[in-house]
C-alpha cells in the first residue's frame, strides 16, 4: 500500500518534537512537506509558506495534520476538508465547540477522515486503567494538573488571549484521559477560574464534577507550580486505588506498577492510518465540552498579574 | 387514548403564564399535580412540597414538566427520568452541556422521551421563516435582542449567578430560533461580554457568528433597553430581506406581512404528546452550545453595577 503522503501545517514546537518523529517513524505515513508562514522548515522536506501554497503549487497531500494555534484553525480545517485531504487536528480541536461540530459534518459530506486527536488518551497507562476500570464501583476521583506555565509555554500570547484555554490548556489533557477511562459519563457542579488582571484566560481552576453515579471527581489545576510537576489523577474504587502519574506514563494498580515508554504520539499516528484505511472518523469533542462548560458555569476571580 | 398525567415542578411565573393554559388548553394532556417548596398550588390540583413527595405519595404521573431554574435541575430530571417518566425540559435544558448529554444518555437508557424545549421555536413565523430561507443564498443575518431587565427578569437572582445566562436567557430564544432557520450551520467568531461589576453573568453583549458559506450572523444583546424593545432577526438574501419581529411571531417576507397568534406554548405542548405517543426524544443542544462558545470564546469587559 502506498504511504498517505501527510503536510504539517504549523511547524512549532509541538510539531517538531512530536509530529515529525512520528510520522517518520511510521511506514504508513511519508512526510511530504511543512508549511508555516513563520517558522524554518526542515531539511530534505519541501517548505510553503501557506496552505494555499501547498494546495496550488506544493507536492501531493493525501493528509494534512493542524498544528496551529486554534484561534486560526477553522479556515485553513475547512479550505483542507473542501479539497478532500484527511485532517488531524491537534489538540484542542477548535477554539469553538459548533465549528469543530461544523467540520465533522463537513469531512461527512466530502468522505474524508477527521480525526480530533487527544494525545494523552495514548500515555502508556491509559488503555490498561480504562479496562481495569470498566468493572469497578468509582467511589472518587481526584486529578491535580499542576505545572510552571514559564517552562511549558514561554512566550506563547496565543494560549492567554480569548479562544486560548489558559491552564485549561494542559488541564483539557487530563479531561480526554478522565472522560476516556471512567465508566460513567460525568458534568461540572461548580468551579472556580482564577484569572491575572493582565490576561483573558484563566492561570488556575478548582472544579467539581459529579458522574452519573453521585461519584465527586475534583480537579485542580494550576499554572504557576515550580519544582516538581504534578500530572496526577487517583480513582478510589470498591476494588482500591488506581492512580496515573506523569500524565497517563504510570499506572500505579493495587497489584503493581506499570511504567510505560512514552507512545503517545506513535499511538495517535497508528489511530490516523486505521481511520484513514477504514473510511472512518474520530471527533470526539467531550474533553473541550467540559472545559466550555466551565467558563460558561464557573465563577471567576482575579489574581496578581502574570507576566512571562 | 387516556390523556398523559403531567405533572409541573416549579410553578413560577413562566408555569402559571405558559404551561398551566397550554396544557389545560391540550387534550392529549391532564394536569396532574403540581410541584414547589415555595409557592402555592392551583385550585383543584394536587400540589405537593417537592419531587420526592410526588413520586412516593402524589397522584401517578407519566410525564413532568421542569421549569425550575437551570442550576438544580439536573437532580430532578435524573430523579424523574429513573421513575420511568416522560420529560419535558423549559429551556435551557441544564447548567452545562454534558449535564443534558448525561440525561439524554439516560432518557435512552430508560426509554422514556426527553424533550428539550425551545419555544421560540414554535412563535408563528418560525416555521414560514425556515421554508423560505431553506431556498435562499444567505448575504448576512441581523439579530438584534434588547430589552429591559427589569421588567422581565424582576430580582430573579439566578439570572445572574454563575449557570444562570444573564442576556442570554433572552439571547438563546434568538439563537434557538436562528439554528432552526438557518439552511447552514454557523459558528462564534468573536464575542465581547459586558458584565456589571456586581454580577457573574453579562448584561449585554455583541457577538459576531460565521455561517459554513462565509455569511457574517451579528447579534446584538442587550438588557439595558427601556421604552419600545427589540427581538428582531434580519436575513439579508439573494431574493430579498426577510424579517422576523416581535420575537417570530411577525414574518416580513419581500411578498408581505403576516402575523400570526402566540402559539408557542400550544405548539411545545403538541410537539411534546407527539413525541411520547411516538417513543421519541428531541434533545437538541446547539443554542446551549453557541452561548457555551460565547462565554468560552468573547473577552469580558466591565460595566456599571445593576441594581434590581
Amino acid at each position: 500500500m502506498d504511504p498517505i503522503r501527510i503536510a504539517i501545517v504549523g511547524i512549532g514546537k509541538i510539531a517538531r518534537d512530536q509530529h515529525v518523529p512520528a510520522i517518520r517513524g511510521n511506514s504508513a505515513f511519508s512526510l511530504a512537506a511543512t508549511v508555516s508562514p513563520h517558522d524554518a522548515g526542515l531539511d530534505g522536506v519541501p517548505h510553503l509558506a501557506s496552505l494555499d501554497a501547498l494546495l496550488s503549487e506544493g507536492p501531493a497531500v493525501d493528509a494534512i495534520a493542524l498544528c496551529t494555534p486554534p484561534q486560526v484553525r477553522y479556515d485553513l480545517a475547512a479550505q483542507a476538508l473542501g479539497r478532500g485531504v484527511h485532517l488531524f487536528l491537534e489538540k484542542p480541536p477548535g477554539a469553538t465547540l459548533a465549528e469543530v461540530g461544523a467540520l465533522q459534518a463537513q469531512a461527512d459530506k466530502v468522505g474524508v477522515s477527521l480525526f480530533a486527536a487527544w494525545h494523552s488518551r495514548f500515555a502508556a497507562g491509559v488503555a490498561p486503567a480504562r479496562a481495569w476500570l470498566a468493572e469497578r464501583r468509582i467511589e472518587s476521583v481526584s486529578i491535580v494538573w499542576r505545572e510552571d506555565v514559564r517552562v511549558w509555554h514561554p512566550g506563547q500570547a496565543w494560549i492567554w488571549q480569548p479562544g486560548g484555554l489558559g491552564v485549561f490548556d494542559p488541564g483539557i489533557n487530563a479531561l480526554s484521559i478522565v472522560t476516556h477511562i471512567l465508566p460513567r459519563p460525568f458534568f461540572l457542579k461548580d468551579a472556580t477560574l482564577t484569572l491575572p488582571e493582565n490576561r483573558a484566560a484563566p492561570i488556575a481552576a478548582d472544579l467539581h464534577f459529579r458522574d452519573t453515579s453521585g461519584a465527586p471527581i475534583h480537579m485542580d489545576l494550576d499554572w504557576r507550580q515550580t519544582g516538581p510537576q504534578s500530572w496526577d489523577i487517583v480513582v478510589e474504587t470498591d476494588a482500591g486505588t488506581l492512580k496515573l502519574s506523569q500524565g497517563g506514563a504510570v499506572l500505579h494498580l493495587p497489584s503493581g506498577t506499570e511504567h510505560g515508554e512514552d507512545v503517545e504520539y506513535p499511538g495517535l499516528y497508528s489511530r490516523f492510518a486505521a481511520l484513514i484505511r477504514g473510511g472512518r472518523s474520530d471527533v470526539d469533542t467531550d474533553p473541550l465540552r467540559l472545559v466550555a462548560d466551565a467558563f460558561l458555569r464557573g465563577r471567576r476571580e482575579t489574581t496578581d498579574a502574570f507576566h512571562d
